[in-house]
């Protein structure tokens, strides 16, 4: 399999993006990585690991970059040259099967959504699904950002491939589908949320479908797929982001007052074990959201993201593009309530 | 002063809710709660607490109760001798300056909504605020789910009334108010956000507003008041209070785990903190979530409130109910954007 990485994108690029794509085909030994960015850069990466197989690492040139803060639209306007631009380039020249990057997560999505092309056959809007921690393990929220002005017919089409993802990558066999909503009662919420409960009620995923989710059921994972519009889901993430790190800022707090008071050894083991619950509620073993309903695989990673989500994220790309999961979406697409 | 508390609202009612009206009035000399229920049951709770003052604890009988999962309007339509709607004629009365009710939320937001005289002049719709912790200290959320149809001009009376409750009750003057939303570029967002956005712009209140504030954001406490759709913010509530315990579920295990490495009296303390903090994440000193924007003061507490939460949300009910709030907010209104 053969995936195309922005190795520009990302708070810290591209020294841990070059790492993280250097340990995915290590792993992966049928996987080549697609460098896309500024080759004396990236170059200069690759150079700190002598033994990276260096006939699965090409290096395709970008000279510019989007930078995290720049206006989406704009920037894919003036700066014609960018690496994220050219990922998707190669994608839609079918040199590569699969697209990731840790950066501009707007100017990843317009370049996309700009396209139409770039949609699989019967898809409104592709969606970007985000995933979360659970009781029952992992679980899919979609959408957490794409689309900002969804109608039921979207919400629709993100439980269909919501529920694919859930299948062929998390393993999850007939995922139950949810409807973020205020309660759980048939007539709450929204006009958008009235006429989606109906659409589901009258369509193939009828019996998957579990009906209104409330934010503190969530977590619970009787639903492992949770569908919502954009702005809802994006605001949900970020703020289960923030709520994550002030909690474990606060924790860090609370076991520095503890420190002085326990042994050495317990101290240390009670750090590391923190360290590694923040790591599990980061979430980084998918390394990114899919986004989904594209022609290919997509994976949009944190800006934040070090060389293990990066990593994962390119291990996940590689087991999307195999085609079973855009042929599924395709065919239970068209099963469906027509848009 | 005088409060109206449903005795009868909450998971585990009467129990708790009387209890937390006992240490009220004992802590607060001032103060009288008439409690509002089954006169039996509410008697009997009484006589467990032989030393109460119980001539500021007199009882409203009101033999119906609207259960927690009945669903709002209707239970409202059958159940004319509910709890709730006597804790609202007592205020729509005069009797009583405030009502808490740990019940049915729909029922008593119902209530107030379905009785226009209740508003404050000049309000559209109440909103409910609620109360997340932050680095600079609480702040408020507002409308976390009264108003599933909200306009611009609404959302712009939410910052009004948050901002007056933050300064009166939290203490915090001249709070920054943020507009919750996708990203913090000022093109960001729904219809919605970007008229909310261009009437604060214009308004009395453009120095204090600070614009878009992202999901992750919302705990760096910048903005100290955060408007956003009652859909929104009833997910936003709800998925925090869903985050937190599986959080604290997942911490209990680690825990659990270290326990048995850890000298007796560390791990007393280490599970004692745990307890701390957790407390300290509910967020319990407010009591509950105040509704906004009508003639007098109301706290919605949750439904599993303990005696605490309860006494917490007659002490801030009390603090709302000496009508500086109430007069503010109608000033306030009247200078800013006409609705």
């Amino acid at each position: 399999m053969r995936i195309a990485l922005d190795a520009m994108g990302g708070d810290h690029a591209p020294g841990p993006i070059v790492t993280g794509a250097v340990e995915a085909v290590r792993d992966e030994p049928e996987m080549t990585v697609v460098l896309v960015g500024e080759r004396a850069r990236v170059e200069a990466e690759l150079a700190k690991h002598p033994d990276a197989p260096r006939d699965r690492l090409p290096i395709v040139h970008a000279s510019e970059v989007i930078g995290m803060e720049d206006k989406p639209v704009e920037a894919l306007r003036k700066k014609r040259d960018n690496s994220i631009s050219k990922c998707w380039g190669l994608m839609a020249g079918g040199d590569v099967k699969a697209v990731v990057s840790a950066g501009n997560t707007g100017a990843m999505v317009a370049s996309a959504l700009f396209n139409a092309k770039m949609f699989l056959p019967g898809v409104r809007r592709p969606g970007i699904a985000a995933i979360f921690p659970s009781h029952q393990g992992p679980i899919v929220i979609i959408d957490v950002g794409a689309n900002m002005n969804a109608k039921a017919e979207d919400l629709y089409q993100y439980g269909v491939m919501g529920a694919i993802y859930a299948e062929t990558i998390l393993g999850v066999t007939n995922p139950r589908i949810g409807l973020l909503n205020v309660g759980t009662e048939e007539e709450k919420g929204t006009d958008l949320t009235k006429a989606t409960r109906a659409l589901y009620q009258n369509s193939p995923l009828a019996s998957q479908f579990v009906g209104n989710v409330e934010g503190r059921d969530i977590y619970e994972g009787h639903a492992r797929v949770i569908v919502c519009e954009g702005f809802v889901g994006n605001v949900l993430l970020k703020a289960g982001e923030g709520a994550v790190e002030f909690l474990f800022a606060t924790l860090k707090q609370e076991v520095a007052r503890l420190l002085p008071e326990l042994p050495a050894e317990v101290g240390q083991k009670v750090g590391g074990s923190l360290k590694g619950l923040k790591t599990r509620f980061e979430y980084q073993e998918f390394g990114g959201g899919p986004l989904l309903g594209i022609r290919g695989a997509c994976i949009i990673c944190h800006g934040s993201s070090g060389s293990r989500a990066i990593k994962n994220a390119l291990r996940v790309a590689g087991a999307m593009s195999d085609d079973t999961l855009t042929a599924l979406i395709t065919e239970r697409l068209a099963a469906g309530p027509k848009s």
